[in-house]
């Protein structure tokens, strides 16, 4: 049986490139950008008024200074006419006009009619010039490049990408993926189960974490049964990129996903691991590149193992790094099996910046109720017994801030 | 002008909780819920197998048993005969067959044929009965709640749902939203501007990060005209629930927004707030419950405004707590204005658990491009000068994890 790092080194290994696709900006948040953003002029583009006020030539002595008059916004730059003794009132975003290169902004100003025309009066005379103006390109310059491909479109990068004038971005395609429940126990939603049934809620539960990656997947529900299962998994491999299955993996009499997907060429890259839950997960790999997830169908350990191997993959293919967060323990946890350990955890941020982590207490791998409780799970090493409080862990999040 | 704790008060106050809406579980991950989901049955629903072997009961005197047959996932409970000296063999989720106690795993058992029958010689006989028995009701008894309205609704709470048999559920109503960036001297992101024109991107940030929550909005573009503004504002009005608008509420001469905003009856609970960046910021309702946030156009207000503010608005209006976060510096960082300071940062979890903040070297409220290295802002309080390496802050994180 391999080790949690060893199943990862190998998935992430089997994660090719996503290819790329053009999408319109309003489409493009969340996904991972794949071409480089430049500046198609400086930033700022000209030498822009930061303050509501009046702009006007600094000489080091404080005067009077005659309003000329008053560019507003959207309008041409304006042009200051006496340098010595004049100034101009202009608008936050403004260009600042020719000529001038202070403003002081009308808090710091009186304004005053007299002989038809108005005074400005300057409370607080700067010390210099320059005062409330954003040099052109003194953030960044033309040309420069402002996104870097690999990076996830937060609604940061969305208007940077729109003040360029990137109508459309170049991203990473996401996978056409199958999410496959096998077990003939299983009703659906809308059914009442008969006391030996039970519900679906794995597929559901996945749907829901892809829809969160921003991934729209079809859900099946196939029987145990290995001619039917084979050919419906020919079907659904033929047509997606991904496939997640849950259930049909432990080495139950009814277990055929293993069997049946090596019978479809399907290479097994590893069976089982090292840890709990999710010990008996299945991960494969075809000929023509594509992937197959087959995860135990206990609902904790596919949610687990959802977040610490399909996730991770995800990001790999996309062209993202996958962030590491951590938290610490709260309590002592012992744990003897020399298994790496999924704990569930709730978590809070405590005020001194601590991500505090609260085991809690579940009735292992089918206390499906327990994860509404928990925002995660901690991975614990496998060479380790006891867990003491206020040690470090690496943090899987499922549950998004 | 009133300090950021009193903003929040005054807009809090003003978030009446949204009405509510019955969507498909499909539909349903993100939101808010509104009604408890109670178990429909016991948790799990019958003695539920966990592991694949053989079902037996147990004696404290290990014994070789007869493989009496086998019970499939999916098929009724089976029955053992022979409580003395037989054993089913069963699966994982299965049901535990009456007369049987206990579930030894093919791991530790050997099945060996002999004389038409199949024996199974336990290895490693359990010290007493219940092993790898799931209880029925252990988890949670039939008509417990378990998910409280208030939840958001993560991938977890879906599985729960679905469990549950919850086809559709009853969540909180998202506002509908306009999006309205005013200036003469925005142009569309398909536009080449002129040398005094910029390209609007306020309105594509903030329905990205609308996008983020769930909300589909729709951006509008109102010229600095008086007359217009009101017409178009009283018909946005009319067919939302919220308006945002970026842009004419400082102390320009094209600053028309509070006024027409009064002109319409919306009634100002605060404009300018005692922080940097965003002072300008105007926040109002009017008599039939409509909520306007007019934000400063600058886009780095404009976008921490949104997070600082409109964010909390909208949890509250939906009905879910904001979740307080909190991060460290890492250098000490000087701001003498007696003003809540929101400092851009980055954040990474150091390997102890802590979130560290480092602040973004940023030209002001006009770096737009500064937005793309920064995952959040820290918000240092008004009342001191210096605040110093290790010191924790309220963290607001725009970046999802």
């Amino acid at each position: 049986m391999i080790s949690v790092t060893e199943a990862l080194q190998i998935i992430l290994n089997h994660a090719p490139r996503a290819s790329v696709v053009t999408l319109p900006l309003e489409l493009a948040v969340g996904r991972i950008l794949r071409e480089p953003v430049s500046a198609d002029r400086d930033f700022p583009p000209f030498d822009r008024v930061t303050m509501d006020g009046i702009a006007f030539t600094w000489q080091p002595t404080p005067r009077r200074l005659r309003v000329e008059g008053r560019q507003l916004a959207g309008a041409p730059q304006g042009q200051l006419q006496d340098r010595a003794n004049g100034c101009l009132e202009v608008m936050t975003g403004t260009v600042l006009p020719q000529n001038a290169d202070t403003v002081v902004r009308y808090e710091d100003v009186t304004l005053q009619e007299e002989a038809e025309s108005v005074w400005a009066d300057v409370q607080v005379w700067p010390e210099r010039a320059g005062q409330n103006v954003h040099r052109q390109g003194s953030d960044r310059s033309q040309h420069d490049v402002l996104l870097e491909p690999g990076v996830r479109l937060s609604p940061a990068e969305i208007a940077v990408a729109a003040t360029v004038g990137k109508a459309e971005v170049q991203v990473s395609h996401m996978p056409r993926v199958a999410l496959i429940a096998t077990g003939d126990e299983l009703v659906e939603v809308t059914q009442a189960p008969a006391p030996h049934q039970i519900r679906q809620s794995n597929s559901h539960a996945l749907q829901a974490a892809l829809h969160q990656e921003g991934i729209g997947a079809e859900r099946y529900h196939l029987r145990d049964d290995y001619d039917a299962l084979k050919t419906q998994l020919r079907a659904l491999l033929e047509a997606h990129d991904l496939l997640i299955l849950s259930g049909g993996v432990s080495k139950g009499t009814s277990d055929f996903v293993p069997d049946v997907l090596a019978d479809l060429g399907v290479q097994r890259h590893f069976h089982r691991l090292a840890q709990r839950p999710g010990q008996p997960i299945w991960f494969g790999t075809t000929a023509s590149g594509k992937v197959v997830f087959a995860l135990p169908g206990n609902p904790v350990s596919t949610f687990f193992c959802f977040y610490r191997y399909v996730r991770p993959w995800l990001y790999r293919h996309l062209g993202v790094d996958f962030p590491t967060e951590y938290a610490q323990l709260t309590v002592e946890v012992s744990f003897k099996p020399a298994l790496t350990y999924l704990l569930p955890v709730r978590v809070n941020s405590s005020p001194n910046g601590v991500l505090l982590a609260v085991p809690l207490a579940g009735q292992g791998s089918g206390d499906l109720a327990n994860l509404s409780q928990c925002d995660g799970f901690l991975e614990l090493p496998p060479d380790q017994d006891t867990f003491p409080a206020g040690a470090s862990f690496p943090f899987f999040r499922f549950r998004r801030l």
